[in-house]
């Protein structure tokens, strides 16, 4: 891909698409509450290969705990994780080894802020050869319940597979295509005896969750419920398995940045058969974890960790 | 204003412009973990009068406590304030006698959730008379850092004032006007020996805090300081004097639920002489409570406390 080409040098090291960084006496990572002067970013951050992403500050954390068991991580007695964010409530962060575990907050700003903030953080650490990971929740189309959907290609509201900016006061539309290779590396990842499906997909992002993804029980809606099957039906039909609110956003900033990654997610619900989230807690947490698992183990794999 | 008086009745009680929740045997409220079923949201909420808006989870929280001392609320002996959403993390929500405190997160994606999802819930609690304030943070326009912005009006980032909804995969144009009246009143609660300016002005909502408000310090930036400093003088010459990420579909969405409410933001930094946020903490925290001392200001003057 010429984008990986230009931005990633010989090394793997991450090159900022942004000249005006190198020119920088002090960088604040405001939304970290981390900087390059009050921090020694190279020593906290120089051996990161992956980064873990997804909504939910717990979420992140529970992912961090289940990664040192998977990957066999020694914590040293007395010790536990700890978040590195934690003087601000901006975003949580958790490093395992050689993996972050950020969260994000809900929808495209908030995940634009984050990956701006984390594409810098690496760069300053002189991280090499990262990949980067989507792990959340969405709602499914078609697909039974707890169905992980990996995403082969991201569209948005109005099923584009790229993503308008608004910058300087004009739209910019860059593309948000994501890594082929390391969504198949992913999907090898799904095992036989998994007790869930995991498949492949197109992925609507949007900018609500209520209207914008045709549900009816938002405070605002003027539309019926067969225009909302219509629009779900069409969309299904076009290849979209699931819809949630920022796999765009990260497909395309990263793709911008020369960097690659992929979106694995758990669908909470089928859309063509209701929208109200009211499964228990207990069994949408298990789900929450399948995606986790698929990814911790292509990490596994990657580390050359064998499998338990 | 045409929308008010069609959803609101002569109670002033709250009518949702969707048909269809009406006939739903249960509303799960997912992002609060609250419910119709599983809560009382009658007697929790019913009395209800005002719902303030922030950002972050903490600074919500530090609000729930001002409002303690400033309304004179009396906390029972071996009582204090608990976070009503603390099942989920995915927003924070305080109640001190008839104002909730709730966090929105970051951008219009987290921010509409939060408002579908309150606006429903005052509904299901039988609510009246309901006022809206987003108290934030911004970057300001040449101000002096610190100062209190009222929105006058809200503008996006092609300084349109109303906001584009992505509706079954079509887009929908929605006036994103503020009640005059209201935000009138609040300035008038800055008082002459404030030590920081409260001004009006419009407010540029950005979907973006890096490219998406011109700063030349995000991971991603092709055009250079001259290119930046022209359009931020553009839009200053426009009127625009601080830029956030949440106002206008805040303005939108209670426009079109029929419903008042009013943005007032500190500004962190003043965006034409920079675009890092440096300012220690202490100071920051002093700034993040400005516009949080003129919301309570108006809310005692409306409940008839008298001023301290």
């Amino acid at each position: 891909m010429e984008t990986c080409r230009r931005n990633v040098d010989l090394n793997g090291g991450i090159h900022l698409p942004n000249p005006h960084i190198a020119t920088m006496e002090e960088d604040v990572l405001y939304h970290f509450a981390l900087g390059t002067k009050s921090h020694d970013l190279k020593k906290m951050f120089g051996d990161v290969k992956f980064v873990c992403t997804g909504g939910s500050p717990k979420r992140m954390q529970s992912f961090a705990y289940l990664l040192v068991e998977e990957l066999g991580h020694q914590l040293p007695a007395g010790q536990t994780l700890v978040n590195i964010t934690k003087a601000t409530d901006r975003y949580s962060m958790f490093k395992v080894g050689p993996v972050l575990s950020v969260s994000h907050g809900m929808g495209i700003p908030s995940i634009s802020i984050m990956l701006h903030e984390i594409i810098k953080l690496l760069s300053h650490a002189g991280c090499q050869d990262v990949t980067f990971f989507r792990i959340g929740t969405s709602g499914g189309l078609g697909l039974t319940p707890g169905t992980v959907v990996i995403t082969e290609q991201a569209v948005d509201a109005l099923l584009k597979p790229s993503m308008e900016f608004a910058i300087l006061g004009k739209k910019v539309t860059r593309p948000a295509d994501l890594d082929r290779g390391l969504t198949n590396q992913l999907l090898d990842c799904a095992m036989a005896d998994d007790h869930f499906q995991t498949v492949l997909g197109k992925t609507m992002c949007t900018d609500d969750f209520y209207e914008g993804q045709a549900r009816l029980d938002g405070a605002l809606c003027d539309y019926t419920e067969e225009d909302k099957m219509q629009f779900l039906r069409e969309i299904y039909d076009k290849g979209v398995r699931n819809i949630e609110m920022e796999c765009i956003c990260f497909a395309a900033m990263l793709n911008q940045a020369g960097l690659k990654g992929a979106v694995v997610c758990a669908t909470l619900l089928d859309r063509l058969k209701g929208d109200q989230v009211s499964t228990p807690h207990e069994i949408m947490s298990e789900w929450q974890q399948r995606p986790q698992k698929i990814v911790a183990r292509y990490i596994r794999r990657q580390l050359g960790i064998s499998s338990k």
